[in-house]
């Protein structure tokens, strides 16, 4: 950490200070210079709150220079984690040179749905499936999900096409469920900071997929997965789907500049959200490709058979045939990464 | 809910739409115009999902109309909503011509903390004391409140100072706890969206105060309090505390144009958090009169006896003696709107 | 500056990041932490291109401490520079105990509604009155001014009414023109980055008022202040008009935090205009009482005698009669504020 | 254009505001519904100042159903825009199946900087090199440019290697330079909205490289290009080059969905600049790739030869060596699309 005095800060100020870090456990540096002078902190300032230096008198701010995360810190695993999700049609990658593949709809309505989307998928080469059977909805008046009967369908969806499932959990009671249920525990971009939710997820026994938050920073993302970790389960893969701008094209902006940046600060694979991430049907496949180029290790894919009568996120969806373009439009250029789909 | 057509969309398309939105218990009302055709859809439009018109062929978009909550509409209640929140120094409202204040530390850290806190606000006149017992931290590593032992600490400052105790759930076992110790519940504005916790304060029996997520529109945090109010709890404050923007002069951009908004869209009271709304001990004052300037029900404010020792927040605490400057100057402004301070 | 090594950066490559500095005439203090080197940079920085550091081998990232800007910081002037504009009715002061009022309609469209608006103002006393003879549109095909003619309407005006005149410059060109006619040059939010524009304004003889870009740091509006300084023109005031974010219930986000922080930074006087800065009637009243209570040195209020006929901006202009009561309301609370209204 | 009545609205304030649409010559179509009118509005009504509808009584909103842009729109012209750009190497394409290449430095510093490396790009072949003469710099002190003398390179830039010139130009006086030395002129982000700037560019008889503000909309984007077209000059591609946001992890963030919503919109080829999208050197090949992949039309690339002695961006400007492998990849991605890179 570095703590910059104000300009002008009396000696006796910077002595303080100085003293004030000693006597916190750890090594105060001055550096006297034209026009300010700052303290480098030495130790292991994670532990040191920014608030008890920064209050202090002459003391302009404190710039945190380590991270504060570990587990998921690229300085604590030097190498890729490839996230490895067994489904019954063999294991699904994530990282390194696989770049894995999730589809299905937004929300599990029907078991007549669920399968007529399920079969189309299953043929294009899907091996994990996803379907809301908790949805956090804006609106309480809105469509909330079957709950545990929609995770009985796509339970009997991974008997009869051996997808693995992906769905996602809202609160620790449903985390109970999914984890019977499912292959992977999906946590929202809404929950990115239930940390109550996020150390029930650290604590089970399946892979969690986190969503970043609509206006989480890549920092916050990566606490959000620490505190996962920090509970013993390091089976975790991260996801980006939009963030909340002033732009109005797009239901959210798809900030794919975070896969490159997430990959030089954590082991974790990153995969990208499009459907999500743009909130249209017609941007769903070139920010698709966009994302495989741009090196994520995954994508999410919200296809419906009947967009216009979904319960939920219709607009977003895709059709069966148009996610098979899809798939292979992005194996081909996951090859140019010398990746390949799976 | 207006169904706008792409340019030049055949006729065929637009009667096919209409189609659609009389087939789903609708009226259609086609408006002819000199580029586009425009449908009016009318009926409670609330519960026909967007997604369901706007993939039908020739649909460029659909635009809402009607606002989709109802209990905390204005249109549902013409007049102001008075909380009023009883405690064994009086009664506290806010709303209508009452200006609330709560003050108190982030976090209760010790018992001799809080209580150094809380008698100089007492003499102050402060009637609601807050102070954290279970804290929404970034960091996995950072102090995460003192949980049921610190609500009782706050319990002993109700009985020994009379103030009444507003403090935050994180989750749904926390309110059981909360709701036994507190007068009010504290909703954090990362939890805002945690759609789990606000249906079980729906349920509670005592007040909620609901914070505003960082990236949350208006129509967003009162769709929050429509969860709740759907729940049977009607006791509920909204708060500004700062939105997530690009300006980096303060931690949060405290957006107080929500204040006159929020007013003209719901007959809620709602108050500001100038600490959390800038993050900076020396912006607190100077956003707390423009907040009661600008017509809020009530000011939250953090208060530390030593911020440069405070477990958590301490840069944006004030020193007991500041909050009494800036009770005063926010009363003599309470008074220019013809309000007062309680 | 500090100069960041990445984690376990070899001792070598900090060595020559030390050599660089030195080379480039400055001076190099590593501190050696647990985690991290962090490199201080000494000497006069602001000649110091970042680039230059930062692609360096082990480099992650380079921090600016010292400020850029020299003539516009508190560093430079310690106290606070009171803005004092001459007109036929007395000086106008913004800054140290004045507030300075500005009133006028969004653009000059004819002689009679330009005196129909004036006179009111005057009665109410105004002695500062703003009209756009050239207005930047978003589209081409909107009203653009009646450029000099319109000059010549607002001369007329000082010459009745005895009222000082704030207008809008967009080109150099412009503000030859403004120059001649005027008593403040303003520079809209659209230039603000508008280097050309700045300079020349840095050579006028008239005072500047500058309004912050809508996406603009207080960093970049201080250093866009700059530019006019140093061409010579030290009579400058700031003006905050809002910013845009992701909110939608108002326009632009007003941001009143940075009223207290560019009085942190600079010298220089800094007032607010609610009228952008909500873009709708019902809320400059509320905001303008707002922006007085944070501390601002003054507002630019938007006045039309008849919006709904106005040829720009109609929808956030308040009528003569709602001036008054602002008026009224913010001379109070700048008495709260032991300031006065002028 | 919808007008949307406030709840309750009595009947007399609908009639009202239906006979004011119809004294200004538009026609209105009252729809009554369960909770609000909307009157829809008939006619040419980008004649139509939104505030002089919106400041009537009884109106809550009025909604913009036409796109306020004319010439650029994809109504006006159906097929794609290709931009054809004559150099001495032959001519560069963007649009339709072609993918313009632009690579060069960020400014030209002196003849031997330009020259070296204007030599490997030329052999990697790029066909359009660009490089500032004139640099919009945050800070008054910072490099300016060079001028007419940097013009003079970039002019022997092309005399010696057949490459096309694309530099920029921030005022009115530069573009008369510009036009006369380069081949592209360029109007830089700050400018975007710098109406006389792009009226000037309007009537100059080179193409126009136009590129996206810090925070504009695609909407303001496209009428920033009206402006231009509406002088005469239709000769001009957009840029998108990273928008400002509260994400931290690069400089800018970069949104490439605007690029099908672009095309969507209107006939011009829109490409990316990932360089200042960016603003990190390593993130500019994996965006470069995924600008590619979402479809953009060309690629404008920030290269240098020596980026830690660069005089400005050297932070953001790759070796002549990662050029060559950027080139390959987005070549291999392009190929995938059914496009060239040229």
């Amino acid at each position: 950490m570095l703590v910059v005095m104000q300009t002008g800060a009396p000696e006796q100020q910077v002595k303080d200070v100085c003293e004030r870090i000693e006597a916190l456990g750890f090594e105060a540096h001055p550096i006297f210079g034209a026009f300010k002078t700052v303290i480098g902190v030495t130790g292991d300032t994670r532990r040191l709150d920014v608030g008890s230096l920064e209050s202090l008198p002459g003391v302009a701010e404190c710039i945190i220079i380590g991270k504060p995360y570990k587990l998921v810190s690229r300085e604590f695993k030097k190498e890729d984690t490839v996230l490895s999700i067994p489904t019954p049609l063999g294991d699904v990658k994530f990282g390194g040179e696989h770049v894995g593949m999730i589809a299905g709809p937004c929300a599990v309505e029907t078991r007549e749905q669920a399968f007529a989307i399920a079969a189309p998928l299953a043929l294009a080469g899907v091996k994990l499936f996803r379907g809301g059977a908790y949805k956090p909805r804006t609106s309480p008046y809105s469509f909330q999900g079957l709950a545990v009967p929609g995770l009985e369908i796509l339970s009997a969806i991974r008997d009869k096409f051996g997808m693995g499932i992906v769905t996602e959990a809202v609160d620790n009671e449903g985390v109970d469920h999914v984890e019977r249920y499912a292959d992977v525990i999906q946590i929202g971009a809404r929950n990115m900071q239930n940390y109550s939710l996020l150390k029930r997820a650290g604590r089970a026994h399946k892979p969690v997929m986190l969503k970043r938050g609509l206006s989480a920073t890549l920092d916050e993302l990566l606490m959000a997965a620490e505190y996962i970790a920090s509970e013993g389960n390091t089976q975790i893969m991260l996801c980006e789907r939009g963030v909340r701008t002033f732009a109005d094209h797009s239901r959210n902006t798809l900030d794919l500049a975070i896969v490159p940046a997430a990959k030089a600060l954590s082991h974790l694979p990153i995969i990208a959200d499009p459907s999500h991430g743009t909130g249209q049907r017609r941007k769903v496949l070139p920010l698709a490709r966009a994302a495989i180029a741009v090196g994520a290790d995954g994508l999410m894919i919200e296809v419906h058979n009947a967009p216009d009568r979904a319960m939920s996120d219709g607009v977003q969806s895709i059709l069966p045939a148009e996610f098979t373009q899809l798939r292979e439009e992005c194996d081909a250029i996951a090859h140019v990464l010398k990746r390949s789909l799976n």
